[in-house]
């Protein structure tokens, strides 16, 4: 005869795909020993005889959950269905995975008319009797039989009316017996049947509703989104209630075995007695702190150390647990591996280590890699934050917190800057001309633009906090407001902004910023993650002082400098854009001259802070229009340098309009066309480096990066510009100096001709924002509703332009790591994108045998650990 | 002793490595007993030991040289050196493959102040002689001494200017020997010595500036482009003059085998009488019709056609020939496969196979497949375009000859129009709101935009003749004009547009529309062709009347349906605007349902007129922009229709703007964020072909189509809500109907994930267009000045918007196409962007195996061909 039902002692962990993921947990817990309300759990292939078999329990499973019962009732000393002190029991399902959509959980099975006055005489508690019947009739009578829920709620409402009652607090016992009483009879006029009271037809009634679930139509959508074979099926687990509210010798808690906010070794928690589990966290009643329990019930908290103690050792991780007493009878609910801070976890991870559970890769890979940007940045101060309420949320770009008076554009910000004023920038979305802008501010807030916008990527390179694509947000710049949840944010208001969680205040509020160095437990697991490391771990870094901010964070080289950023100073800028206006190469030639001196002496900070760590700087990439004037001032001003007309000037940039700027004239399509440019920047960096190697006598190894190569012939034609003049001026200098020319691989096609390309590029650089724009055909700019809907829809897990996307993207990266080695085998390997300091990215990075990974100086960290779980991982 | 040197006579068609190509040509004529005039070749070995061993000709080299030179004064009966009746020869160089940048001709060497004498004397023209003798100096201390040229030049006109002459042809015989004594002077100046007088000394020197010139910085540099090895080497030819201008049994011609115009099997061409070879193409003097010198030559004339005769057999085509004839002789110097119209070419090809000459296959691989567009569409009067002058030139972007009044908008064009006036739309660039206007105009001129424009790829599919990017233009349309080449056009002035050749003129010039099914040897290639080819050819049509022209041509069904083209009609554009402007999944629905019979209307039409061949229809596509009213009036029309204040929608408007919207919010996107959209085209489309079968009786397979898909996730969503609305109707319709799901493949991610998406999609159509923007990072309308640059640059060989590039895109379609068959052995494989109609993709499409391709009706034919070339080329 097949076996339908289990109890819990006859289930282990290795049963997940008979019993669910759910049900082996409490199987597991059930053979430590642990005090677990007994119950049992029918199988996943029970639920697929009976979608197979007409949709009814066969004679044998229903006999099969009788027996089960009948253990059960042995073991807590309750009779199901019985009148006077009833087994009551909680029906949920529970497949290999969990799936939406699927019948969640029916509580209180078992009551009736009679069991239900028992249970008011055991509890002394008429009116909370009531209200779990009513609650299970409804819970039942819509998820088990499919009436309409809205029928029991509009009904309630109009109950309540009819007593003048506003809240369901106003109810008594009385009048919840009421509500019962017009409940089952919306019951029986829906089913043509009186609401069932015999508890086996209940029962069996709700484990065919949970299987049928299994074929409801968010459960297929998801399945087949997500490839989960509709073969599988789903458990159902049974289990009895406890009463945590049964009188003053029960209770309820909350309990970590160690401090999930700083990760003290101690055991702590919340508990309430006469109290259901969910009135201690909801927080009508104040909790007490565990230690208290010590003191009232001294046997249950020694019973409850040791078992905490002893299911942290099995676990091997810091647990949270939730408890019930009933009647002095302490009972586990479930337990699991406690969420933490950041600090917590670095604390309980190199205690683990130091008490001999685990070893230093236990270490690393138990903290979460993304979470210790909360140890670097600053953060709202926790007990301000619950006292405020948000007024908008939008994408968590850049972490952080900030708050400052709000600004429209630069010229507020330097304004309030000058007169001291801390500031938020607020637009519609940031632009190459709001640069100066989003230096000055605490914080950047736009309206428009997804995780790689202009303002999230740019902002992360600064360390700037950023929220992002905030679509609610209505703007008046003219008027000098916007409107954002319902609130009117003025010109110079206050608001406060949380990079971290997207979050958006109208307040002031205080701000923390912690220094991870004083932190021993962090620089501790850094070492540790040093060791363990392959990859090496560089910084996108565009002035020495980020460098700078890199290298105390554990940076070991740069592995993009932008060259355009340095073009966006107030005092270049006007050059720039007469370099772009000019009307010949010559004109050209002569605005590249003015800007030469001040690439040479950037460059020559970058080299002076790197020492002799390896810097790669790439030549001039971004759309032209980038550089545009806007207004009328910016006219003026090149109009004033060129000595050209203004409208001259205007019909020029305005013919540089391109409809798809990011697949336009940009990158090396610039060198191309103009090669005086690419003369000019490689000028700089040469001279640059001839310059300390002989004021500092520093070994400095310049590499150059060519930007959007799609094709071996235009590395070539830029390659060539590079090498004259680079040789021309060591030849001139006087002393020996290499220097190496690589290129960038940010374009499908260059994936797909990496054999050819690596011929003459020394080393392959991943662009992977360009490569996923590309790849997805889909502008970073423009991502944000259709991300928003992609994953609303369950069609994307994950945001691409902020995960890397192993299959296309990665696909396309692994076959020109291949492809690039085959040609040349000592060719270096590094990725310069976002994804370069996202730690599944790193770890994929580090899979396909990149030699480095190089992000934004604040996620250097981030990368060092992560680069150490990726060895760990792929050992 | 290593052999260096070699008379025609000792080479032959294997040898080209050694000889080099133009070398070796030169000796399978004279193997055929061709009398060419006599020679030798100083072969790339010769370059490569020069070249390594100090750039000087050994002293062996030298002795084979004058053995050689011996050989041909006996074939000649001159002498080289001689003073009476010297041998004068051209030297050049011929490499294996020809080169830019490397020196190509010194003719008339051997001159010298003597035997220029002799040669006035013996070509009673002493005038040619001094003319002949001061090219030589210049040529020779030019391209083998070094001197600069512009000296030469510059002392010309000084000469010309003190003696009051304006022309070269003002100068006498007198004054030719003076410059050349000047020309001498100079020489001397430069290079410290005299001209050299011995023809010996001549010779060496050209011999050895020809292997130099093989590594000057243009050759070094189209050869690292171009992946040449440096080891190869070019030849040397030394050739004897002949002279057809010696005296009146002296001439030259150039002959054709049969006619290149209409492809008569008949001798033809032009000859002049004492006369050089650049005469007769010079029209100075108008040549004689061939005819001619059978009476004025009968013997030269039957020697010639003998010749003529047996050079057609054996190089088995038409032949291209100069002649010359010295004082009775009759010299070959050159024969070639000769260049024909397309009329020409399926005559030639289709007598070729009667005659017996060629097999099918040879005739349809001998007609240059993108050529026969010229039979489809209408051209210009030959004779009348002798006698216009372009005023300027834009891309050949639609071929097609067309003539009209300029207008500037729709509004003009409809105005136009009504009054009965043919125009052309002259627009700075199109966009979806000219679609009208360009229906209504005889051709399209654009002043921005490449190849894959909007004008570009909207004017093909409508068989319009277009020009565009034609960046010379400057507009000023509020002033009702525009200049190009100097004129002044207005707006109603009568320009011309030459679609085949972008050509601008601004007179009219009368069309001829040839119809080519009245010419029966293109039938007959054409049913060759369909015998022979293995890739089905259907269509891209958006209306019944395309879809009709297409079947003439010989389209098998249709593989792209824009459904997109539908909305811009006058009276569904506000419609469709009201759609996407919609503030509700509700209000959406209802401007959805007023849409709805327009489009079943489209596709009832489109059914009917395709019978049972197959149909692909496309979900909407486009970014929503593209829709967007753009005028106060477009704009009032929306806030009639929906009545929302004006100023509302604008706002809505604005915010639909995308920075690249070619990556933006379009495509399934749409679909994914507004399921009805797709709900709505589904029913459109199921409800007419249930419509037509019950109606008809045909079996129609509607291939419902998918556009931007990057994940299968993405297709699930989409395809679910196209199966159930077709499910739901068809079971309604009480017929039985099968459709088909497919998805366009036209991102990277797409084709590296066509294993999983093939799970889903019955079909795959590679929309290239979009996949080589992607694979590129190249915007369409964008890529005009980038692909110029790169072009000229020898960056890329061709424009890969046109010519489908192999190895990026192609490897992508390629994977696809792996992959999608491996899971999917069935699917359906096509191509339906532009390239679908280019012949080298169409080839492309055959070798990986498609099983159709796709193009605008005009180019059926082309894919026909190109189809039947592709089997034959790859069996």
């Amino acid at each position: 005869m097949k076996k339908y039902v289990y109890t819990f002692a006859e289930g282990n962990l290795s049963m997940r795909n008979l019993l669910g993921g759910k049900g082996v947990n409490l199987c597991d817990m059930i053979n430590l020993g642990v005090p677990v309300p007994p119950g049992f759990i029918v199988s996943t292939e029970t639920c697929a005889d009976y979608n197979a078999g007409g949709k009814a329990l066969s004679a044998d499973m229903k006999a099969q959950i009788d027996k089960c019962m009948t253990v059960v009732e042995g073991q807590i000393g309750k009779k199901f269905g019985d009148e006077a002190n009833p087994l009551l029991v909680s029906v949920r399902s529970g497949a290999r995975v969990s799936l939406p959509g699927m019948m969640d959980t029916v509580l209180n099975l078992g009551l009736n008319d009679v069991s239900v006055e028992a249970l008011a005489k055991l509890t002394n508690n008429p009116r909370f009797a009531y209200d779990s019947y009513r609650r299970f009739i409804m819970m039942f009578a819509d998820v088990v039989t499919g009436v309409d829920k809205h029928s029991f709620e509009h009904t309630l409402e109009e109950f309540k009316v009819s007593k003048g009652y506003v809240n369901d607090t106003d109810l008594t016992a009385d009048d919840w017996k009421a509500v019962c009483e017009i409940f089952k009879d919306i019951y029986k006029k829906d089913q043509g049947a009186s609401f069932p009271q015999d508890a086996k037809e209940q029962l069996y009634a709700a484990v065919g509703a949970v299987f049928r679930s299994w074929e409801n139509e968010r459960a297929i959508y998801y399945r087949k989104m997500n490839d989960i074979p509709h073969e599988w099926g789903t458990a159902v687990i049974v289990q009895s209630m406890v009463f945590g509210n049964m009188d003053e010798n029960s209770g309820s808690g909350v309990i970590f075995s160690r401090n999930a906010s700083t990760g003290e070794n101690k055991i702590n928690g919340d508990f309430l007695m006469n109290a259901q589990g969910e009135d201690v966290v909801a927080g009508i009643r104040t909790p007490e702190q565990l230690d208290k329990l010590a003191t009232l019930k001294p046997e249950i908290y020694t019973k409850l150390v040791d078992i905490n103690n002893m299911l942290e050792k099995h676990y091997r991780d810091m647990q949270d647990m939730e408890i019930t007493i009933e009647q002095d009878k302490l009972y586990f609910l479930q337990t699991r591996s406690g969420k933490r801070t950041a600090q917590s976890a670095v604390k309980i991870a190199v205690d683990m280590v130091n008490e001999g559970m685990w070893s230093k890769e236990d270490a690393l890979v138990n903290v979460p890699a993304a979470d210790i940007v909360q140890l670097l940045l600053p953060t709202f101060d926790p007990d301000e934050l619950k006292t405020v309420k948000q007024i908008g949320k939008g994408l968590n770009a850049s972490p952080g917190a900030a708050c400052g008076k709000v600004v429209f554009n630069t010229a507020e910000a330097k304004e309030a800057v000058a007169k001291g004023d801390k500031v938020i920038l607020v637009r519609q979305m940031t632009t190459a001309d709001d640069l100066e802008g989003m230096h000055l501010s605490q914080g950047i807030l736009t309206a428009k633009g997804g995780m790689l916008s202009h303002a999230a990527v740019v902002a992360k390179g600064m360390g700037r906090c950023c929220v992002c694509g905030c679509e609610q947000i209505k703007f008046n710049e003219e008027a000098g407001y916007f409107e954002l949840g319902g609130v009117k944010i003025k010109r110079g208001d206050v608001i406060s902004l949380d990079g971290t969680t997207g979050m958006i205040y109208d307040k002031e509020i205080k701000t923390v910023a912690p220094n991870p160095f004083e932190n021993k437990d962090f620089a501790t697991l850094m070492t540790w993650a040093d060791e363990v490391r392959t990859l090496t771990v560089r910084t996108n870094a565009d002035a020495p002082k980020d460098a700078l901010k890199a290298l105390e964070f554990g940076a070991q080289g740069i592995g993009l400098t932008r060259t355009e950023h340095m073009f966006f100073e107030p005092d270049r800028i006007p050059k720039m854009r007469s370099m772009i206006l000019a009307d010949s190469e010559e004109e050209r030639r002569a605005a590249l001259n003015e800007l030469l001196p001040f690439q040479r002496a950037d460059f020559k900070g970058i080299f002076e802070a790197m020492k002799e760590l390896p810097v790669t700087i790439r030549l001039l990439d971004p759309p032209l229009h980038e550089f545009m004037p806007e207004n009328e001032n910016d006219f003026n001003a090149v109009a004033k340098l060129t000595g050209k007309p203004v409208d001259e000037i205007k019909k020029k940039a305005a013919a540089l309009h391109e409809e798809n700027p990011m697949m336009g004239h940009r990158g090396c399509r610039l060198a191309v066309s103009y090669p005086e440019i690419a003369e000019m920047q490689t000028r700089a960096i040469i001279e640059a480096a001839i310059a300390v190697k002989k004021e500092k006598g520093y070994n400095i190894i310049p590499e150059i990066m060519i930007p959007l190569i799609v094709e071996i012939k235009e590395l070539r034609f830029v390659k060539d510009i590079i090498d004259k003049t680079a040789k021309a001026l060591i030849a001139e200098s006087g002393i020996s100096l290499d220097y190496m020319v690589g290129t960038m691989i940010e374009i499908p096609r260059a994936c797909l001709t990496s054999d050819d390309i690596a011929k003459d590029a020394e080393f392959f650089s991943f662009g992977t924002n360009d490569l996923t724009q590309m790849t997805y055909g889909l502008s970073r700019d423009d991502a944000g509703k259709i991300l928003e809907d992609y994953q609303e829809r369950g069609i994307f897990a994950n945001d691409p332009t902020a995960k890397l996307d192993r299959t296309g993207v990665g696909q396309l990266m692994k076959m020109s790591v291949d492809k690039g080695r085959t040609t040349r085998p000592t060719i270096k390997l590094g990725i310069c994108g976002e994804h370069g300091g996202e730690p599944s990215s790193v770890e994929f990075c580090h899979m396909i045998g990149l030699d480095y990974v190089s992000c934004s100086p604040y996620r250097v960290p981030i990368a060092r650990l992560a680069a150490a779980q990726a060895a760990i991982r792929n050992k």
